[in-house]
């Protein structure tokens, strides 16, 4: 398998060196608001330890991203008053990764409404930022 | 949210009451092929306790799905020569869920091959009975 490459966007958000709409941060994991989303609220979660996918991380930071992930999901269904959630999480080109640092897809669902094609579309930053802000909230509530 | 139906067919399985085609098995997780793949190889993951799905899942629980999942991806990949992993993860009906009880779903993925829809058709038991001892094997090694 090939080695982390520490020149991807994620890393770059990471380092401060991109913005992001933050959702949630702990000590060993980031979640925020994915630019090009396939549902409204979509949400990426991530590990701030650099792991290319699921195949080299390290268990304690999948364990903090499981954790996070799960506190997301909740948040995400309650503001964006979702029916129901998919969790998606890509490993090399053929499993649909484009960016190679760890993350998992929280993508908000509606009975009949199908999800949208990856990286379709970019979402306008005021929509973002205001999602972002109602997840934070109820992650703090 | 709706509570845990105990009559679900992962419950049963988890019971002994029907068969599956078992991957790995430890204190807490279940893994087991697919029988109506999404591509070859398909597993699931899930959790011995009850859950519905991610959204009341215990935490001890979904950090030792966490830590099922990985190892069953690489041991997907290796003895499906994979090129690539997904994994999907489905909650409430509107999020894909067919199954209420949490599972994870191992999605060995081939360059230039699409996932097929989901429930389709029926995988051959011997197909799914090698698969699985391959895979046991390779776990164990």
């Amino acid at each position: 398998m090939p080695t982390y490459d520490p020149k991807n966007v994620f890393a770059a958000i990471l380092k401060g060196q991109l913005p992001c709409h933050k959702v949630y941060e702990d000590e060993l994991t980031l979640a925020f608001m994915d630019i090009m989303p396939r549902s409204d609220g979509h949400v990426l979660v991530i590990p701030k330890a650099p792991s290319r996918n699921l195949l080299d991380i390290e268990p304690e930071d999948l364990a903090a991203v499981a954790r996070t992930i799960k506190k997301v999901a909740l948040a995400a269904k309650d503001t964006m008053n979702a029916d129901g959630i998919t969790i998606v999480q890509a490993n090399e080109t053929a499993g649909g990764q484009v960016v190679f640092h760890t993350h998992f897809h929280v993508l908000p669902r509606w009975n009949g409404v199908e999800l949208r094609p990856p990286a379709q579309e970019m979402a306008k930053p005021d929509v973002l930022a205001a999602q972002a802000d109602q997840m934070r909230q109820a992650l703090q509530g």
